[in-house]
């Protein structure tokens, strides 16, 4: 598809941003690369917009692996991290066959809750095709409590996320 | 889980309302009910946040279809109709086995774009498990453009669902 | 597609049918009615071949349901019915927007194991679009091993699927 | 799961494999890396069974491209690779976090059939957890018709599959 769906296309922006939790400054994404295989296709022979929720799911887990951060094993000491909001502005169809790069990066944290902002451009033009953003909160799993706080230790490796 | 993910849990809310396309009434919504079956869920045995919008879209196709609508047609006919936009609110969760409602109404449109309104709730204890927003654009499937009003059929069509 | 994939149709048979677990009859089918959404599809505008086994999944649970077994309360008693065995004949597709029927019955059981057969037809023509057969075996959650036989107040229940 | 689904677990034979087809060797498997993300999981905490097919699927269109054709190409070309027969056996469940190696080759051609065989293990400990075949069929998209053969350059650049 040739058009773009907004005239002026731009990543949600939040009253949160103001707070005290932990910023991302504008050059810290994480890349994760994706191509669009015929399982993520619909009649339309472009990425069904479902989809998306997959990849970025995956690029979320894959980023906390790159900070120590193992998701499978965060689930077995207790604390799960599901998703309680989010939000996706489709800016262009990505078709069959074509690699893409979902932009994941975690732009604030706030108590138990974590923000992250997505960007998913083409590789070969850099098209960008999706923007949105999506917000996890930690829960006790034995308690099924969502906590006040996120784990320390867990805290303390997602700086390094904002800061390097 | 027992407990709410945000203390007031309420439709996303937009400028757009004010404006003067074909608006729904508070109680007009279309119901579509569902199942968690053990595909729709994740390793914490309830519905993986992801799947819900499968149910969302075969909500929406089923109230077309209740209309006189036929998605598929509509596609043969060379209209598709992407999602432009997303954005769901997750208040509490679903488990395996739990059967639960689809609420959908149109709320909106504009040009060439239609704004569905969301609402999933448990059918035992009718409690609210989310709320969400999607916006569709209508789409000229051989020029690849966006098509600047809906085919006007169509649109007679959806006074239907705003006026019954 | 109007063409047959395979010449002779048929349901896969089996060695197993010789022994004297729980026997079908030719009539005991349970139907499960399917309409095919734009998330089934995939980009040739039919139903993507991995989406049935979701199709698959729903006709056994809720024949299961049918005769008052709860899929979801087994697991929660500690029992799990992972699928062990799969193999599908696809013999015509299914296009965007049509409406099909699964049907399935249990056609053995031996020990902890159970056989599932399946057709999968078209409601307007009849078409006979998949065959197919799946065997789950019971485990027990708890040791993560294999039952010797299914709990005996579950295969008790089963017996209702192949006398009606 | 720590106990082996079969005692015997081994590729599915086929009279299919006396033919004059293209043959692979033993050795000639083509590995494609996954890893079970949480979307992959169902309430067991475990890959969903339905999961496998699209890590199949993606493993083939890789192992094809690695030899120089590009699926979406084929399909834009006019020629489609329906599967139109599965069969998997399920060895060994897959944990949420688990990395794991899809392998999969060629095994025959027969007209315009390719048949793929595949074994997947975990990546730590090499241990067998399905076994599967797929067939597909070449079909010619504009007339809806199965293909006698499949495109001759189709079939030169396969010989590298089975040769290399």
């Amino acid at each position: 598809m040739s058009e773009e769906y907004f005239t002026t296309p731009q990543l949600p922006t939040s009253a949160l941003e103001k707070d005290e939790g932990i910023k991302a400054t504008t050059e810290n994404w994480f890349e994760y690369p994706v191509k669009a295989q015929p399982h993520h296709t619909d009649y339309g022979g472009i990425v069904w917009h479902g989809t998306y929720i997959t990849w970025m799911e995956e690029a979320r887990v894959e980023c906390l692996r790159s900070i120590g951060i193992d998701f499978a094993n965060l689930v077995v000491l207790g604390c799960d991290l599901p998703v309680v909001e989010l939000s996706i502005r489709y800016h262009r169809s990505i078709s069959l066959g074509t690699s893409a790069i979902v932009k994941t990066r975690l732009s604030d944290t706030q108590g138990a809750k974590m923000l992250w902002d997505y960007k998913i451009l083409t590789v070969d033009t850099q098209t960008l095709c999706l923007t949105g953003r999506v917000t996890l909160v930690g829960v006790d799993r034995e308690k099924g409590k969502i906590m006040r706080q996120l784990p320390p230790s867990f805290k303390d490796a997602l700086v390094k996320l904002v800061r390097n």
